[in-house]
């Protein structure tokens, strides 16, 4: 078999005039064009490997340096960098954002077909609006409402009593336990597990019992959940991810916490139970967050922290020292600071050869 | 839509009075009711957030404070909270495990029906139990047993000669592989793989080779298992994961790994391969455990500890330095570390300038 | 129910003469038998729990000690071990490879029927191999490629226009998303994700955007993924995975994510997009690596570190310190450091009352 690009895919390609993919965007971007507005631009490029009738974009600085030489049709940048640039630039206020709305000229995805797949198995009392998609092998339980413009990927399991609002998306695979509520333009990657039961447990007489978990997850419009988590409902009241908050991949989420608006969790985050994260944060990948906290808004947790407390103030918080060295270096490392109580102990001594009075004048000096 | 509670879940609306909850409960337990033993409770509720004809529970010390002014009809707590209590109260010596059994009164999720839905694949030579509920689009191998009161939720794989004992209940979208044993009155949440692969892989000549994986999972009776985790099957003998063990979701169990009775792990803990945990312990959220260990009973282990070595005595372990904080700080803290040495370098300067018999003659007297 | 092996699987059992075991092994291992070749083998062990009428094998030196003792009817070892083994042995260059070789005899699993089952959905334009294995509930998009000798277990899901070429195989239970292009022998485990989005997210107006994700998932000939991971498509280039790798559970592979040949991970291990990994590597268990950086060939990666920079030479790295100990002493641990900054002050004043002339030559003496 071929591993290069698939004629299939080739032959759905298009071409578009540049100032055609910029045509329709919000003023506020302020976007020009430096150089042929009519260049044709078949597909999007990074501006690295970059092929030739394609756009790319600039925004991390570390890929500046392949501005010069890039071979893109078009870049995509900052007014401040369009003068370095040797082909056709799309100056915009915000590069990043310009690129995702011409990028999805390119998306090669077929639209899904309206209808519901004769495989699928559908409770009583459902309602269905006649524009979703429910794709083959999907499972509904009683009483299920599903919106207009919804697609259902294959083999989602929906449970009883719960709703998924217009033109939210659920891809391949997706469990979405009973009674859940599920808003606009949601999208949920292959194999999450929204609803399970709390890991709520109590001891009796040796034994653990099992807490009923009665809450739901409510997950509001324009969240987007990657692949693999689990979200898990409430135990009394409703674990919560407000609007517009965007999780990555293999994502815990503990029963009773609430995510607010726009805040967004890269992957193999863990989120313990009860706990409670503001607006506009961002939670870096491999961050472990104990359970009943609050993080206030616009929180900034930096990559494999763990939170073991709450965080009152905005800003950037971090965990562990000992950052990245080879394994003969750290342990040393790990020796020294095993010998930190043997240090102090042999200053206290030092110490104690000089008259005490003296040492503190001196440090009222200084 | 409506994203308040659905109407279906009010017409499921359930009211017993308060005497009722709890006559059933074990006599160890020592119940008694302050107040109204008539008073109606129509679900549970949290004492900060609390509902009116709801009851609540106070366990967490945390959320005394909101007790005197609790709106909840009336609270499960110890006896020396009761006189603090402004409603009725339910005095118990184990309130967590007491609100657990009346919760169970106010669950909503429907009984599933007895059989076998028209769309299950069912092998040869299977033998299932009459009173076994099996969901659409299960797989079936050949020689599946399936006891009494068993559940597969839709979408659940079970492979060949693999056995699932009674009132076991696995929600959708569990695969089992082939020969596991999975015992009586087990849970396992959606997405949850029980018996894939171990990590086997051996060297030759440059290449990676695969290490045929021969052992089984057993999971013993009673036994809880969270969504998508991953528990790998034996290389040569069984995983086993012993009664009454509960697990979170999102657990990577190596192959040969066997934990211990009652143990209790919570969400993205790591195992390695063939090391064995004893009972009673709690292994918090985040941990790794290095493959090859041993941990007795009753041990603790705290969040996003890094298990290396076995241990041998019961008591509460943890790893790691340096706690959160802001990230400057943190910035500052690592470079801290990093100058140990040149600290210990200027200490002995400092000691170089007096007599080390005198040091040593005054360490003898302290 | 009976926990014991099941009978099933006695019935299956076959037995073989040991000298018939290694007669097809390659002659680089130098395979010789001490003791009797014609002994029955009718299985394997381990060597401390070890059966007899079974092979088993000594690799992990923890292990050694346990051979004296053996019940194994044969163990397969080094030369330099041979001359205490009690039994007959299997002497070999390398012994976990023979073991690996050896034990495929033993392996009880089922060949997979021919053919494509009646509940499958199959697109238009899909191209299926006559000795293609396709097992209950799959779904196949359009214009997907299914190569010789591919088994898809019960519930796969395959996008569109997906190619799995020959003799892959992809346990219950896999999503392989549109377009990805999956190699020869390559093995997936039950709940793997293949070519969901990656998290790209452009910030407009204080909201997130998606950003299109429009490359694929390349997997190379003779790469093994285990169960419940998540590996995203690129957002423009393909995420490679390149021939020969292992991949253990529960690991995210971020978008545009280059791992190289024969390099090895082992369970929850993060990789955050557009990293490259070399080949040959070995990264333990519960790793975290950042984004955008490289990692050369032949580096070891030791379990837990979080990989914060690139690494430019082979060898052996971590991070962090402070390993395993109890809570108690860890409390007094993560005080001491913060001490730390206290300690310098105090060795400064103490070097002020000492000319700093003298320490100057007194350090140039040293």
């Amino acid at each position: 078999m071929n591993k290069n690009k698939s004629n299939e895919r080739d032959q759905q390609a298009v071409s578009y005039k540049l100032a055609e993919l910029v045509k329709n965007l919000p003023s506020e971007l302020e976007i020009s064009i430096k150089g042929d507005a009519n260049c044709i631009i078949k597909g999007v490029t990074t501006i690295n490997e970059s092929q030739p009738e394609h756009i790319s974009f600039l925004v991390n600085p570390l890929y500046k340096k392949y501005l010069a030489t890039t071979k893109s049709a078009a870049v995509i940048l900052l007014a401040e960098d369009a003068g370095e640039c040797p082909v056709n630039a799309v100056i915009t206020r915000n590069p990043y954002y310009t690129y995702a709305k011409i990028a999805a000229f390119f998306d090669p995805k077929s639209k899904p077909r309206f209808g519901i797949h004769p495989s699928v198995a559908v409770g009583n009392n459902c309602e269905i609006d006649l524009t979703a998609s429910i794709a083959a092998n999907c499972v509904l339980g009683d009483g299920v409402k599903i919106g207009a413009g919804v697609v259902l990927g294959p083999g989602c399991v929906i449970g009883e009593y719960s709703t998924i609002d217009d033109n939210s998306c659920l891809d391949a695979r997706v469990t979405v336990y009973d009674r859940m509520i599920i808003g606009k333009r949601v999208q949920i990657s292959s194999g999450t597990v929204i609803g399970s039961d709390g890991f709520g447990i109590a001891k009796h007489k040796g034994s653990w019992h099992k807490v009923p978990q009665l809450g739901r997850v409510v997950i509001e419009d324009d969240v987007e959940i990657g692949a693999n988590c689990s979200i898990d409902r409430g135990a009394i009241d409703d674990t919560i991810i407000a609007r517009g908050a965007k999780l990555d991949n293999l994502i815990q989420v503990g029963h009773n916490v609430r995510i607010g608006e726009n805040t967004a969790i890269a992957g193999c985050v863990g989120i313990s139970g009860s706990t409670v994260i503001g607006k506009n944060c961002l939670i870096a990948g491999g961050v472990g967050i104990v359970g009943h906290l609050t993080i206030t808004d616009d929180v900034v947790v930096t990559g494999a922290t763990v939170v073991s407390k709450s965080i009152r103030e905005p800003g950037i918080y971090s965990s562990g020292v000992g950052g990245l060295m080879t394994n003969a270096e750290w342990r040393k490392n790990s020796a020294r600071l095993n010998r930190l109580e043997h240090l102090m102990q042999r200053v206290k001594t030092l110490e104690s050869f000089i008259n005490s009075d003296s040492i503190k004048k001196r440090e009222k000096e200084t």
